[in-house]
């Protein structure tokens, strides 16, 4: 049984909590937080867990083998690197950390102590994207041409972090996880419509060697939530629509018809085939459920996450790409920080 | 009654010809089209309407008042000012030209004859734009914060155009009629997934010296239609989405509340306010049908269309501009071709 | 070539002109109607078809081949005859007849002098009704439990019909066209909210010998307009949703699991079974236009068409028992006014 | 602080405990649960509260004010009789009891000892149910023409229950909420598919003096989940989709015109209007807390519950009687058990 301490019981560690307590091999030992009234919260519905306005208490107490830690992205870095340093398995929200450099130390110092560092790109562990994975990787969709995101809501703004490091982050880590392949240059636009804010609103374009596109709009202003991916494949194409209750997943037999002449394409003016969709079952479990089963399979048995810190670092590279273009009014910014990336490098 | 010939019977000439037999006003009086076969369908459906493979018959044919040009976008100067020469009115297809300097020729030719140049971008007449441009306008919506446009569906693959002239087009036409202002630079990134073909996928940025950004998603490669545009207002925010059958357009009451402390936005979290939406009932008259009538009226009271030819001009510099700098990868390319476009610069 | 007289021009008969002037096989000779501005209007559209205020001139022109008859209902029958003993072939409107008696009479009079005689269920020529009948027949389905059809609009009022004879009558059809099985027994309820106006309103349940349940909406008085049949069967589910530009036929792979032990279905409560969805692509040809094809063929060939006279008359029997249950409010009816339906009756 | 004890910890004793838990003034004192398993996972979610195997357990403790019944609707008279004559005032689960006499005996015995009773019709407690009741109330649909109700989904099927008693319990208590009008008659057809299983599907119509018709669709054998209510009034018209994430209510301003002449109606053939849609914002807090608010204020303040032991009744008379109608193949049944109904009866 692995005892788990939680520091941040703000927007989305109520969500670890009470996941941590019903998943198996898991036990909640502790919750820290700043605010009093967080805690009587936690008091009232977990009447069997420990509570602090001091994080230390639970990096100091030898009965806790993991901490999550759900703050701030300011405060991740120091947090984690203190649960380490303490011998603490860790959990960390994403993004994951501020800087890539700040990401590479997390990852080093788990290295050193062989301890488990999971970054919580949770969408990682839904079954919509775990099909989609299948889909990529098995063939089905032939070659890849493009991945487009619409990721848009109403609020709520970010204090400390862009818009693209509030929502593109999903997009980035799904990307990385369906894909064999990193974008090897970032063009983005964005603005903030209000004086002193992040900005609330950005398109992102990924380009890939490969010759696939991506693009990304997100938004905090808009008057509806979308959460929409389309994925274009030579043989087929998929529609993730993730605030559909059922049917997440439509996958289009649709696509170019190819002759050898490429003249064909547009000199029959209708060159496209249509066929069947097809809205596969999914894995319903709930994503938390499945990653904190997996975090306890990774401690228990040495393994590395299926979103390991490197995940995590990729990520926060394109975050801050992406920023540096976008303040740059769009110039394309070549991704190449590490030695992680290969291959041609976009003009 | 103003009596007209059709040049070109291939996509959209059957529609015009189908309008204009039964707009009040307006006489089909004769169709041209290369293909034989074309010329049998119009015999069959209009059997009173002449049919020519010469589309200098309807140029000299002195009964003929106005010509409808509906050919590839290759040849709207060449006809367009063929017919200006011949003393005929002309409704010109979208886009209007290929170059700007050809829409201007077009322009000055029409202006010396005082014939009537009508560009034919339809969406200017549906009550779904009209009803968007009144509540811009009268500044229900508050200062306009950004547009945002999905413009995506599988084929028709143009062979003498890219996506932005075929689809973005439309959204240039409808952010000029809806806003009193120009925007200052572009920023355009795409791509062609198959070789030797034009573009059939762009993202499309407009920057405007008020602070609005626009944006355009527009492909040829998608597995569904789409058709939906966001407008978000400091006071209210509109979805159109042109595929509902009816409540095109919904306006919701929704947006960000400030307080004199600006710092308030963020330290609440949530900073926004919600309220209710509503679909306002739209004129449901057929848009062709609209702008048919509205060219009688310019013909017969020597009247400007509301789609003049400058309208045109300044969709086809956006055009180029676009196009400019999606070849160049993004890089943000300034609007100033011409002296219609003040303001400060972007950087 | 079949010539075809066109007697009618008010809400579906330009319908019917339009697709008959462009089927093969098919020429539009004349049209008759008692109103001279919609003789008009066809002279305008197709100067070559004579117009005429006599349907008698149609019956009595040699050169004619075929009559198809767009008045209101309470002709059908004396038009219908009085074609048929001019030697014409007869395309009849949806419904049938007023009553059973003339729609058997009709029948009688097109065998005896061996003409054709189609109804316009038009529905029955629809891909989506083919997909659905395929999938019936082939057993892919399995056994059919239920047929739920909702049939609502706003508007637009009869006059000379109840809302079970305008609507229901779909549904009347395309159950007869699916199943190999007619009802066996109807009851209906229903309501007109406005004094002297037919039922605009109602709500039919037919009973099959086999346990099939079929339920049917219909309103001329909602404020949205539904056209949705769901479809459940042991095996598989279908919903058939008319008013989806594509995907109309979705196919779930869903039920209800039974093990040899029938308690087990409500002691595990959740006995159901849950898996993919598919959308297969439908043949999108316009059904006027493959129904007047196939009447073309019936002609030619000495064909029964897929329409008949019975199986209007089915349908006419139909509209009088579910009529006849609606006056009753709600009382069971038999359906045994002919030969045709056998087996046990429902109590 | 109003200390409740919870029988039977199912399907939705969970939903219960939780929001009991959160309640202002509300705390749980005792669980009971044949099931020792479910008794575990209390314990281990809410360590404080007490658990056992013996419902009396929870009816002796002096320290119990109140208890929640949540078991079997077979065993809800005898917990809840059990419960009341031990001093408690009694949340009862939907539907409040098998038969109509056991919940007048409920009703006595609550009275007779000054208990507050309240039956959990979870839905009059939504923001969505309260806003159609004031929309019918204001008078701003004008006369309600027909209620309209699709409640379907797959599963889960009932031991003890059928789908009326499951699924339609819903409309007969938002109907007797919005309305302040009883039906005087009801006819309802239904079936089950499988052998010795409740019915799985039905259909019920309520009619009632003033001419209103409710119509109810409800199946566990549906390949989609819908849940939906269509309110037709002569003035304005509600659509309610409890799906929608937002937007439940949508309230259409659409409707049939009337001239001095009723003729006009169907001369014209369009004699409907048609305006603008709107969805106003709704109270979003969650039902069950706002139930269990007005549960405390009851018991504090001697109030009657809004879904008192009389609603609860007339929502089992009407179960009752729409079986009856169903065992009878859809014989209307006139509903006048109680002196509660007044007015005219249908034939």
């Amino acid at each position: 049984m692995i005892r788990i301490g939680v520091i941040g019981y703000g927007y989305w560690g109520p969500n670890l909590v009470r996941n941590f307590a019903e998943t198996p091999g898991l036990t909640v030992a502790g919750v820290a937080d700043l605010d009093p009234k967080k805690l009587e919260i936690v008091q009232k519905r977990f009447p069997g867990v420990e509570t602090t306005s001091r994080f230390q208490d639970l990096l100091e107490n030898k009965d806790i083998d993991a901490i999550a830690i759900a703050t701030p992205v300011n405060s991740h870095f120091e947090l984690g690197m203190a649960a380490l340093k303490a011998g603490k398995h860790v959990w960390l929200e994403k993004p994951m950390t501020e800087t890539a450099e700040q990401a590479r130390k997390l990852i080093n110092e788990a290295e050193k102590r062989k301890l488990v560092l999971i970054v919580d790109h949770t969408f990682i562990y839904t079954g919509a994207v775990r099909k989609m994975a299948d889909l990529v990787k098995s063939g089905e969709l032939g070659r890849i041409h493009y991945y487009d995101s619409t990721r848009i809501n109403l609020g709520l703004f970010q204090r400390d972090a862009n818009v693209i490091a509030d929502l593109a982050v999903h997009d980035f880590s799904i990307l990385d996880y369906l894909l064999g392949e990193q974008p090897v240059a970032v063009s983005a636009v964005g603005t903030n419509h209000f004086p002193h804010t992040p900005e609330n609103l950005a398109y992102i374009t990924l380009f890939y060697d490969s010759g696939m596109i991506a693009h990304i709009n997100v938004s905090w202003l808009a008057p509806v939530k979308l959460r929409q991916i389309l994925i274009g494949g030579s043989k087929k194409m998929i529609i993730y629509d993730d605030l559909e209750p059922s049917e997440k997943i439509k996958i289009y037999d649709k696509g170019v018809n190819f002759t050898d002449d490429p003249q064909k394409i547009y000199e029959m003016r209708v060159g496209y085939r249509t066929g069947d969709m097809w809205a596969p079952q999914l894995d319903s479990s709930e994503a938390l459920r499945v990653e904190g089963e997996h975090f306890v399979d990774c401690i228990e048995n040495g393994k590395t996450p299926q979103t390991s810190g490197s995940l995590g670092l990729r990520v926060v590279e394109l975050i801050e790409a992406a920023t540096r273009s976008m303040n740059e009014h769009g110039r394309s910014v070549e991704i190449n920080g590490s030695t992680m990336y290969q291959g041609r490098r976009v003009a």
